[in-house]
């Protein structure tokens, strides 16, 4: 059933407790257990036995100024996906890494690792940091300026598949007899150079299983979307309507031609955070129950820093008051534009945006039955909003054990997702290529010779 | 049996297929498993199960040269050490990372998750980076002078341990009523600035199982000494003789008053690589067949660089050639002067050196019975010469479990060494205190107020 049928592809966004910001006072969650990794162990395992594609842990590098009332602190990606990894065979484990604070040596290094580690699950959600919170953190005395970022982004990549490739597959030769170990003519120096970078290679591990992990991105704004063009192989994003989601899909679509490459090659992955009920009224009850645990000063501090204004000063039961425009954005611009439509589509208060917003920050959320949400995620795939979704569970783990037990099913009785992974790689569950070595193809043409020593 | 007795303490030096160089051509190695995790963790289960105090793994920020010849590439530490935190329950897991081409605020976090994930079983071997094939992977033209690494890695430290103690333990209060997660009181930026380093923190993980990771240090140089005397709380060390390594200790431990720390504060594990025969004369042929096994040209790219001499164009059956002095060396100073010394004391050639280091690359190799080992042991540990061992296997994991099976018992019968774990920290294993937070203490003698906003 469904064999020929083009599938949905399913991550799990995991965040300590779950989405809603409120979820750390459900009686449903653990927060006392977000340092400790059996949990995300759990978690991980729930997840594979559901046949999602890949988990995927947000990332940023300072503390989250809501700490006060919010459950935003815990564990590093790297060190958490490799302790996954352990656990797991199938599902795909993908960490988000900043371009902005950090050496390519470094990331393309831990990256190939975790690949290995993993046998072929890596990959990375490329970031740039856009808070001076973590400018701090990092000897700066501010952060970089939006364009800046994806400039740096774009030659810290650049960096990274070079020395990804500067091991061919071949260049272990491990010839006892001889004592050959690898073919030096196979393991390559890169030595890029710039102002921003100068990184002679080659990388201290050979080539990984997937060549280089999945690419995924997650910035929705102008430099964002041309950069998931070039590079990405899978976009996080969020758009509140079918119509939104449309529109973002058949734009970035078509970006794609102009770097040679084709559609099928990225995966558009839309956020949605789903509330589950027997019925649609325990499901509206069950959003309502969290709503009410918001503290308002959270939601407050988290959207005047999005929108660029200070609330706190206006009637939460009021409406907006006047916002910057958009150009004098400097943080995540499209988050920005997503609010300030979806707070006038639906002509909310203050109080009924930091509501709609309590789930999944800006993300669709979605309160309803099993067959209500295949219905929308159906919608959205069939009709060119998706090729998958990026599910985002308001408290975890029962979140996340909701969606395995009772959508999952549904959407595979649809025809609509995997019943048993076909492969073990994340490129093998995507259906992505494995990237060719840049080097080896050149020198099969005789267009490089400058091996490493 | 022993209760009251000083016990040893031995660590287990993990080098892919061993410390012998030419291990990866032994019939009883797998460098194809190198970059297989499942091969690690089963190194990992033996150690455990033998009950060694921790296991540890050196590192490098570029490919080895000798790449064509040795076994010397593969996974990363932090990603590799997490993965086999998920398989082992008590046994320390120490990593090697670097203070000169990293940020104190990733590496304290990284090592701060690693401690969560493994309940508090990380340590840190701290070193500088001396090479200038590590400088140009990391947009530097050279790599720092001596003086000049041992400076920034001082700060460093005085970073990473405010990183540390910028939550206190009770910072988390998760009251799901009042809605409170984290005593932002409890919560402190550190605002270090320098000239090298302007960090604010706080850091975005809360404080881990052991305060600190153990604290570790490998250099043997002056700078190296005093380092260790005023942070470290291990040392791993290479001497060859029992006179080399009292006078060592006796050093170092004498350094610790300066700084209000007691002796017991620091470990002192001179390494060793055990060559184990049922006879002494199986040992030694052992040693024989493994040496037989090297390639001339490795050992002499290695040796030159020690030396800081062009080695090939000698005779390998002649004397070694006039050498430079101590202080043109500004790569590893401590192994300079031991090679020196070696090669002095046992009038060898540059073959017979060759052979000498071909074990461990400086450590003391050691062919013979397992009560012979044991007795070596005991002798240096009973005369001020060591704290305990960092034992260095010539070849994994064969070598690992020869001294499980036959020289740990030997070291248990003489009531020198655990027969079960006694508790689940690596601090425990070693005896070691948890530290102080240093923010917690000033601020309850009312030296500090400057909570985190």
């Amino acid at each position: 059933m469904g064999k020929s049928k083009r599938q949905l592809h399913l991550n799990v966004f995991i965040m300590n407790t779950g989405h809603h910001e409120a979820s750390w006072r459900h009686k449903n969650t653990e927060p006392e257990n977000i340092t400790d990794i059996r949990y995300f162990q759990r978690i991980a395992r729930i997840a594979e036995q559901a046949k999602f594609d890949s988990l995927f842990l947000a990332d940023g590098l300072a503390v989250s100024q809501n700490i006060k009332h919010g459950a935003f602190v815990g564990l590093e990606p790297f060190t958490l996906l490799s302790a996954l990894a352990s656990v797991t065979e199938h599902i795909g484990l993908i960490g988000t890494v900043s371009t902005t604070y950090n050496e390519p040596f470094h990331v393309a290094r831990k990256f190939a690792s975790l690949d290995h580690i993993s046998k072929g699950r890596a990959g990375w959600n490329i970031v740039t940091s856009g808070s001076s919170f973590e400018a701090h953190n990092f000897s700066k005395e501010a952060h970089l300026e939006h364009s800046k970022r994806y400039e740096r982004a774009k030659e810290f990549l650049d960096v990274t598949t070079s020395l990804w490739d500067s091991w061919e597959d071949e260049a272990l030769v491990i010839d006892r007899t001889s004592g050959i170990f690898a073919d030096r003519s196979k393991v390559r120096e890169i030595n890029h150079i710039s102002d921003t970078f100068k990184v002679r290679g080659p990388l201290n591990i050979p080539r990984s299983p997937q060549g280089y992990p999945v690419l995924v991105q997650a910035g929705s704004s102008e430099d964002g979307k041309e950069f998931a063009a070039q590079y990405a192989e899978a976009i996080f994003t969020a758009q509140q309507t079918l119509a939104e989601a449309q529109q973002f899909y058949a734009d970035v679509k078509k970006r794609l031609a102009a770097y040679g490459r084709s559609p099928e090659q990225l995966k558009i992955l839309p956020g949605i955070c789903p509330i589950i009920g027997k019925t649609e009224s325990e499901a509206k009850e069950k959003e309502q129950e969290l709503n009410e645990l918001t503290v308002p000063e959270y939601g407050l501090n988290q959207l005047s820093n999005m929108l660029n204004v200070d609330l706190f000063s206006y009637p939460l039961d009021g409406p907006l008051p006047e916002l910057p425009s958009l150009s004098d954005i400097n943080g995540n611009k499209s988050r920005f534009q997503l609010v300030v439509d979806l707070a006038k589509r639906e002509n909310l208060t203050i109080r009924g945006l930091l509501h709609r917003l309590a789930g999944g920050r800006g993300h669709r959320t979605f309160a309803g039955t099993p067959i209500q949400i295949a219905d929308q995620l159906e919608e959205w795939f069939l009709h060119g909003g998706s090729d998958g979704f990026n599910v985002m569970p308001p408290y975890l783990p029962a979140g996340l054990e909701e969606f395995a037990q009772f959508v999952i099913p549904e959407l595979q009785r649809r025809g609509l997702f995997r019943t048993e992974y076909s492969g073990s790689t994340l490129r093998g569950h995507l259906g992505l290529p494995r990237p060719v070595n840049q080097y080896a193809t050149a020198a099969a043409s005789g267009a490089v010779s400058g091996a490493f020593q």
